[in-house]
């Protein structure tokens, strides 16, 4: 017998889709818009960072204290400057193979070493990309090769801020939380890489129905937050759709408000929710794909999460927690937490959780069958807002890239084999087909 | 110079070929019929475990004693449950991720964790399969989402059994052997992936060319078996196809009959058969791809082995021996044999030469065009004949599947990296592209 | 902004590419060429060594002490004769699968271990390549099936000699360098596979261009050789085109003479060459992809390279160093210094990092748009005339294999997790699908 899934009254009808297209084209994510590309530590003075970002790959240098950030790809024969960094000089990036210099500042191609009057000089270059660093992140804007127009403020490409949305969203449950932008803020926080499609990252992000995944969590235990099982969208006020010109542009749960109801217990299953203490909290996701988390996981505290396109198939997962500190004992104070308590148990612990279940995801919507095959319920109302928003507020949508990691899929090399170490045969298959150490 | 192929007298001409087109087409397997999907004392009371099976995923689970079998992909955003289990009572499963609860019985979707009012409920559900436990083994019948026939019963997708048939193929050079079936057997094995399309390994289970393969083997040598070179047939009696339209479906290799000679040497290579003990033995072959092995690898014992299609391109080997055992002492005694000597040396050992024949052959076939470029001889009158069997009897062609493992080949990381562990460079490369484990 | 990357003055436009389509076509190299095979003291009497050359499985058998080289894949079933060598006598291999036997002179098939009057035998058989074995090195002529022409000899697809040459090219700089077929020579060398289409390889064998990724090499440094920045190509007669018609063809740089100026600084970036000791060599290039280096590493030496397509996207890298001996005492003293010094400081060490750069260029190019969107200079002559040569001198461009590693890409295998090893959830996903070694 089978179940007839199309007659099933579904959330995402056909109607439905058409309004969230250009999602899912996206496959390799959104281009024109800010990312953050590396947390300021990570590059310090005189050092090359080679990233992914939409298919793009991206140089970063700090030079006398500025971040550039240029085309990881030289113009003459393609290799990643950042394979092997070459830099002989505070103005430029030389690349370590055929010494291709270009300008930091413009891409220019400015010289060669072996070749310091070759004709191409000074009439060619690279792409060169707006670089914005703020209280310990660089963000990126990451562009076509054609963009012309004004490049938008970062704040844009960033979640709304308070307390100057308070009259919109007042959140009397907490106290204000502090922007990436704020002055005085600390930032604290990790990056690494997932194995599925952004955008399933990113719906995980703000998911009003996958509290059940972090149910057992430690960090959860340990506080007896009071987590419920899930979170009902009651009313057409439960989302708040901000579209502002010049500002942020997404959507925010209004939580803790008549709109949303916590679900508490399920009597078919016999199940309820645990813990004693409130936990109050709000999610928001703003564009090109930037989570906000209010009040959490400590009151005055706001997880920001990214999870940027590197291909199509894997992501660089970040997570933030901003708070600001107006001494510097209080600064060591929130180090001391951060280290201690909210990296290995929220940022890792609790939010492996989500890396898990996106990773999980991937094979039902790797070959492009899972946006057709799934059925969305009632609590996926923010999943398709989401995508709505993304459809209408996205500055370009990024295309398959050519010539880049990713671009092409699959090696000739005997992977199997070779991951499974101890294949039968393996040793004369393998004749020849291996790094000669000896 | 080069040879004219298509000249030499080839068993698999054209005609040939196009009677079996339908096995062909079979790259995913058959379905719509019973495979072993595992053993009894791997599935413990409470617990679920996922496999795939021509490209289905298929949860297990057992509660209350009894085993059920379920798609192993949720509904809403298509997760396999297997992943990470979950299961709130006796009744159903519920998906780790939203929350979506369906039932053991008939995989409707009784209740979603969080959205116990929600309007999907009752109304939609997941793909069921029937199971079959018996003396220590589970068995799915494996059917496309809209069989609504009568399930056929396991026994007709299993070898033929003894001593009902004892008059149509008479076998007066060895014992009766026991049938997974019989009351008061005792079944002891083993299952692993391969990697090769599993009609490689099917054909290599009957095969009576390839006795070379097992002529060094350590069981074959310590035992002093007189294992011919091969097997020839002489006649049309040689191969018996067994077609009963209400019982198992295959063919039978008359072996110590008439119609098979068995090669004791090769002169022109000067080879000779090793061995003085006479090793009395038969195989045959049943839909969907299940061999018997009569009186091996001692007296009153039979093997049997499936080969499983799991994806296109990796299968799962079982081996299992079964022995009718009156008294508790024959049990362990079996049981020590087994675990000391079977297991390491026929099951392993002497079946691992087999392992490594079937993967050597994927290459050729991989691109689907080892089955123009293959030459057959008389020697493969058995794997002709399967491939005809199972063209007529199989009961559909198993489509390649959506959203799975294995439904899209390929994936961006640099896995040849990732794999040789020490590609100069890496390190830059791989900046910022790995789980972050500090 | 974006630079106009169409209109800069390019040395490849599209006119200069047109001269090489051939050459941009040869994914999997050129066919019916000698390719180095294997080192002697890589085959001792007897033994069996698989090898794939443009896509080609070949296995090599020593026999009475001649080298005999065939398909490396059975006419039956397709296995790999050298997944599990066997041999019976010295005039055939066998298949260890089904025992198809072989003659090692002629390919034909002459007897079937366990079938020896199936009516195939004498009828068909597999493909024969021939062999030259010479001072330490087997290479084998690698060419279509239905080759019918004269094999052209061994000397046509090496580097021209000398001092036969030397009216042609004289060389006042430095002493004649010898050959590989010259009597008396000794030859030390080590080949290893890189992870690049085998004509980025090339490219970079040559290329005057890229002498910047050896500067900082520990052998340059310790000799204090003066490398400069790069050798600047000043007018037509810098490259001489060798393309005798029974004779080696390709091309040759004029190092030393006034067609090349050494650079050796740049002022704009303030770089100066090092070292004091002059060092004097010549690179040229030959069909079907051999490198010469005379004078390297020391004098008297010559260094060769071949870059042998295995697939389209991996390659093995031969290195040999050639000197003549003309006492044994000279002879151990050549042994002592390429073991201690060459091997580790110059096979390895220096020529690591062009094994590097070839593998950073892979990439840009293997989806096929590299070769569009590159950009060359004028440091490219030698790269496009190399193009040039190969488009005109090739004896036939191989075409995509059928039914052998690399034919098809990618496997359902969940690679990456098994490379990561630990990727969260993975024990649960993995049930069943792994070599049981219990």
């Amino acid at each position: 017998m089978a179940f007839d899934k199309k007659k099933a009254r579904v959330a995402n009808d056909k109607g439905t889709k058409k309004q969230y297209q250009p999602y899912m084209e996206a496959e390799w994510g959104f281009i024109n818009h800010w990312y953050p590309a590396a947390f300021s530590d990570e590059l310090p003075e005189g050092e090359v960072k080679g990233i992914q970002i939409a298919g793009v790959p991206i140089v970063l240098r700090r030079a006398k204290g500025t971040v550039h950030a240029l085309l990881d790809q030289c113009l003459h024969r393609g290799v990643r400057f950042s394979a092997k960094p070459m830099c002989l000089n505070d103005e430029t990036i030389t690349c370590w193979y055929h010494g291709f210099t270009f300008n930091l500042d413009d891409g220019e191609l400015s010289t060669i070493v072996a070749a310091p009057d070759d004709k191409l000089i000074g009439t060619t270059g690279i792409q060169k990309f707006a670089v914005e660093e703020v209280n310990g992140m660089i963000f990126v804007f990451v562009c076509e090769e054609d963009w012309d127009e004004e490049i938008p403020p970062l704040k844009n490409d960033l979640p709304i801020r308070f307390p100057e949305n308070n009259d919109k969203f007042p959140h009397p449950l907490w106290p204000d939380t502090p922007s990436i932008l704020d002055d005085g803020v600390i930032i604290r926080g990790m990056h690494r890489t997932g194995n599925a499609n952004w955008r399933l990252a990113c719906e995980n992000g703000f998911d009003a129905g996958h509290l059940l995944i972090h149910r057992d969590n430690a960090i959860v235990q340990a506080k007896e937050w009071a987590v419920p099982l899930g979170i009902k969208p009651l009313d057409d006020q439960a989302i708040a759709i901000i579209e502002d010109e010049d500002g942020p542009q997404g959507f925010l749960n209004r939580y803790f408000t008549d709109s949303y109801e916590p679900i508490l217990e399920n009597p078919i299953l016999d199940i309820k929710a645990y813990g004693q203490n409130p936990k109050y909290f709000r999610t928001s996701m703003f564009m090109p794909g930037v989570l906000m988390v209010e009040n959490w996981p400590e009151e005055h505290v706001v997880q920001y999460e990214w999870y940027i396109p590197i291909t199509d198939d894997t992501y660089e997962y970040w997570e933030v927690l901003v708070k600001k500190c107006n001494t510097e004992e209080e600064k060591k104070e929130f180090d001391y937490r951060f280290e201690n308590l909210y990296k290995p148990m929220c940022l890792e612990g609790f939010n492996d959780c989500d890396l898990m279940a996106r990773d999980a995801m991937q094979n039902f919507y790797a070959d492009g069958t899972g946006w057709d095959d799934e059925q969305l319920a009632d609590m996926d109302a923010s999943v398709i807002v989401w995508r709505k928003c993304a459809s209408n507020f996205n500055r370009g949508i990024a295309q398959p890239p050519r010539g880049v990691n990713g671009a092409k899929k699959g090696q000739s090399k005997d992977l199997a084999a070779a991951a499974l170490g101890d294949w039968p045969g393996m040793d004369a298959y393998a004749t020849g087909r291996k790094y000669d150490k000896s």
